[in-house]
Formats: structure tokens, sequence, C-alpha cells
């Protein structure tokens, strides 16, 4: 496997921060690396692989000999500079949520639609965390029991929307026991010992953007237009790992015994489910790990062919960047995403 | 209305003084007033009604001029001390679990069930917090089309596990915060930056005692056995406040403006709705106040006769403390709670 070029914009945020890590970490083959952001971290520097390495501007030139573009910035940003890069000939590889809901742009789970990084036509995404990590627990069940209808509800981490939000909640928290009020920046409300029922924009139906992509997003990497999702968001003043009470109805019976054999076995999954000792997957205790946590498993009292579960993730590490990094090893271990020079060779 | 000699038992908790506060605020008629709890509170004095008031022992000899006692104490002195109390000849008020689901004590939420009052053989029982809230939204919604199925998935509080919890969070708040690992004592893990899906003991059927009290709570308060009930309680880093988000499925259609025109007119709701503006219910915001909080209201996109809720009440003031205030007006004012000597005369 050629060594690659790789672009990493929004290189000093939260998740730029982790990829540039998780790369260091997983040992992925890169010839150079260039880390690009706003103008207000221009000429800071991060270390790769025992270097320093300078934060430049994200102008179109820095595309020029990029063979993967990794982006980490906002949506907006997204949508202005992924054409550009894409335009200087990078495989672009987005963490927003700007071409997402596009039919030609794969979003891509690796660990269920693989496949799909083969169709890109420059622009490969990343999905939501929550999304990410539905479906990575529903699509092993979906195989063997059609799933009809998802009902979630959420318990999603400040991280998920930036450096700010971490200093805002650790602030808010300092001024609330000092006996100060609070005056929010990020959210709407008070975040600190409070929970918040909005994430992203409230749309025409009453659902914000974050619960239609949730829906959307899933179905997308399952490749199952059928299920039925609604999803209620939901912002908690917990810092990393996005949690959610996830209630399944399937096509026909599913023993709770037969969810756990399946999930045992799944890919990017591990079970945490021992309530004699109080043991299922919390926040807290799952930062910072690779996989997707599920416990509670237990059958719907409510519903024939129901069952429940309980699943966390990181958000940061699991959720945006690994998954990342994990479409990139796919692409480039199946050639699907390869070095300009072997192209032009 | 003869004036009634009352006994509070649980009297320094955090509940037991938030009832001392209500029943002074809302100037119910009282003769006199005995404050009692545990060993380790005896001694201390409380203030009600601008007297100082010594908090005595439980003892038996303690309710002999009692006409009614209201229990704000653990389970396992309700089941130990409440039989006392009845034998002595007076009404028991109980918030705890320990004799709310026998068939025959009434569990009361005022605005539904008042008449349940009067079937009382001794013993009236307070609802779960969540129970309650569901109960006062779907009441009303119920008797216009009947509701099938609820999915409720919870954000609760830490002041329903007592002062200590308080405690507990604002001291693991600390700890975290100064870099200091937490040792959990109330909890079975760290509730600070954390949210734990476990309150109550675990099931066989591997809900918790909190998740099938909700469902079995909810049917009785509401005499409606038939709806369908599957609930996942999480305890969440916030002070006071429950939050839920609520799933129901109606017998027939339900349009969301229904929902509102009906909820707008219905006993202790208030609906906070406007998405334009980012309002909606907040456990922080609507902290002591004593209506029961709907937002959020939308057609549940994954289900005709579908409409997905977002619930929000205090869970010790309005959930408790009022609650049990409101049963012991409405019974005084009836005539099915009243004084022993009247009953004598």
């Amino acid at each position: 496997m050629k060594k690659l070029n790789v672009a990493i914009v929004g290189a000093t945020g939260l998740v730029g921060r982790e990829f540039i890590k998780v790369l260091e970490q997983q040992r992925f083959p890169v010839s150079s690396v260039r880390l690009l952001d706003a103008e207000h971290a221009v000429g800071s520097e991060l270390f790769f692989d025992h270097r320093s390495i300078p934060v430049e501007d994200i102008l179109p030139e820095a595309f020029q000999d990029t063979d993967v573009a990794m982006f980490f910035a906002s949506t907006d940003v997204s949508r202005r500079i992924v054409p550009v890069a894409v335009r200087a000939g990078a495989v672009v590889i987005d963490n927003s949520t700007a071409f997402s809901g596009e039919e030609d742009v794969p979003l891509v789970v690796p660990e269920i639609n693989p496949e799909d990084i083969s169709l890109n036509k420059g622009i490969i995404c990343n999905p939501n965390c929550t999304a990410l990590q539905l479906s990575v627990i529903l699509n092993p069940l979906h195989q063997f029991n059609p799933v009809k209808r998802v009902i979630i509800s959420t318990y999603q981490s400040v991280s998920s929307s930036g450096a700010a939000a971490l200093k805002e909640l650790t602030t808010q928290i300092k001024q609330v026991l000092d006996g100060y009020r609070v005056c929010p920046h990020i959210y709407a409300h008070q975040i600190a010992f409070n929970v918040l029922p909005e994430i992203g924009l409230f749309l025409d139906n009453g659902y914000t953007k974050e619960e239609q992509r949730i829906a959307e997003e899933t179905r997308k990497v399952m490749h199952a237009d059928n299920i039925s999702i609604s999803a209620t968001c939901v912002r908690v003043p917990v810092f990393y790992g996005d949690s959610s009470a996830v209630h399944i109805e399937f096509d026909s019976p599913m023993n709770p015994d037969k969810v756990r054999n399946i999930l045992a076995d799944a890919p990017g999954v591990r079970i945490i489910d021992d309530c004699s000792v109080s043991l299922y997957p919390q926040p807290w205790a799952v930062s910072g790990s690779s996989r997707v946590f599920v416990g509670r498993i237990r059958r719907d009292i409510s519903k024939s062919n129901g069952v429940v579960l309980w699943i966390v993730a990181d958000n940061i590490y699991r959720g945006a960047a690994l998954n990342a990094l994990r479409i990139l090893e796919e692409g480039a271990q199946r050639g699907w995403i390869i070095s300009k020079k072997i192209q032009e060779e």
C-alpha cells in the first residue's frame, strides 16, 4: 500500500486533535501530514509522530499534493472548502453534515457498509455519532430479524459541540456552585445541572435536525429504507460519551438471549450487561474506548417482538475520529482511496 | 372544616422539609404539627408558622392524638411504622413504595382520581414523581383518545435519592474538576458528568423496580389497566426536576394541535412549546414550580396515531410534597379525612 499525503482540516478542534492521535496510534502509513485550520489557529503547532507541524491557513493551494483530506471543521467550512479539495484531486472524508444527505455521497461505517466507499465521487461522509452507534448495534440484529421501528432517546455529551462547550460546562458548574447566575453562550440555556431537549435546528415537523439525521443516516448506512425511527435528542451535562435508550420492534419475536448472542459476535460491539452487580455501559467509563457498548438488554414489556437496549459510545474518539480513520484504512487497503501518484502512473 | 392534628414522619429529610414549607404556604388549617424522624435528627428543631418545633423520635405514642400522619421516610420506615400509625387511628398519606402496589390502598393524584381517597382503609399513597407527571399529562388525552402504549425514557435528578445524593453530586463534581478520582456512596457509580441507567433494584425481567413502578402506578392512578408502558429510567447529574421523553400511541389518529388544545385546559399542566425561540421545559427552570410542564409536542414520524412529548416537573416540590398536601386538602374538604374528635362525637 502506497503511503498517502493527508491533510487534516479543523486540525486544532476536539475531533481534529483526536484524529491526529488516532492516526499516530494506529500507525496508518502517511507520507506527509498537513494541518489546516481557521485563521485564529494558524501559526500554532501540533505534534505528530514526534515532529512539530505548523497549522496552516485553509487555502486552495494546500490541497495541491493532498491524496486525502480529512474534514473535522464546521458544516459551513465543509460546504465551502470540500469542493475545493475535491477539484484539487483529493478524496475527502467529511465529518460534517454538509453532504451526508446527498444521494451520491456514501455515508460509511466500515463495520457495516465498507463497499460504499468504492462508490465515492470524491466525498465520503462520516455519520453522526448516535446514528453510528445505533447502526452498529441494529445492523447485525436486522440481518437476523428485520427491524421495523426504533424509538430512541439520547443522552448526548457536550463535547460534540466542540472545545468551547467543554469550557462552558465547566465554567457554568463553578458559577452555580459559587452561587452565581450563568450566562449561556454555546447552548440556548444553562447546561450545568440541567438537560436540554434541543440538538440542532428545529424543523417544521417539530423534530430537530439531529433527530432527523439519526433516522436518515441510520437507514442510509444500513441500506434499510423501511425502518421507522423516531428520536428525541437531549444534551446532558456530560463531557464525553453519548448514550441512548433504544426500543426496537422486530418483524417477528426476538428473544433477548438471541440479541445477546448476536451482539457478542458483532464487529465493534462490546456487551456490558450484568444487572446483579450494576454493570451497564456509562459514558464516563467508556470514554476513550473504540467499541460501541450495549447493556440493559431486555424484552419490551409493552410490545411483542420488542427489545429494549442501552447503548453508549465515545462520540469524539469512536464516533468521529476512529470511524474516519477506519474509512481511510479500509479505502486505502482495498484500493478505493489511492495516492495521486499511483493514479497518474 | 375542623382543624387537624398532623404528624410528619421523616420531617428533616428533603421531602419532609419541603412539605412543611408547602403546608405553611398553602395555609392548610392545622391545630397541631408534630415532627418525627430517626434518632440522629431527634433534638433538632424546625420552624413552622414562626414557631420552633422539636423533632421527636418515631414512637407509637406520637400518633396518639394524630388525625393525619404524613410519611416522607424510607420504604423500610413506612413498612414498620405506618401500621402503628393506622392502629392508633391516624389516616396515613405515604410517599414511599411500601404499600402503593396493594389493591385496597388508593394511589392518588388529586387532578385525576380524587374520589379514590374515599376508598382508603387508613392508608393513601402518593405516586412516584415520574408516574405522577406522566399520568397528569396522559389522563386528559386518554379521555379523548384512548392511549394504547407508552414508551418513556427518563432524565431523573439526584434529589429523589435524598439530601446525601445532592451532597454526593456536588462533592464528586468538585473532585473531578480538581483532578481527583471519586468514590461513589449513594449510587453504584460516579454520577458527576455521567448518566446511570439504574434507578431502584433490578427485577428478573431486566427492568428496574422504578421502571416497573412507573408502569404500574400510572395505570393505577388512571384506572387504565390496558395501557402498555415500557420505561428506561436514567439518573442524570441534575439537582432538582425529573424530565421524560415520551412516545404515546393512541387508539386513533391524534393531531398534535389537538394534544396542545387538550393540555392547555388540563388541570395542573402548563405548556412551554415554542421551538422558534428554543422554548421547552427544562429541569433547572421549572424547579420549585407547582405545574407539570410539557413541550416538544409533535407527531411521531415512526407511527400513525403516535405523538411525542417532553415532560418536566419538580420531583420534590410538585411530585412529592405538593401532591401529598393536595391529597390531604381534598380528603379533608370532602370529609374523607376527618378529625378523630369529630369521628368520636
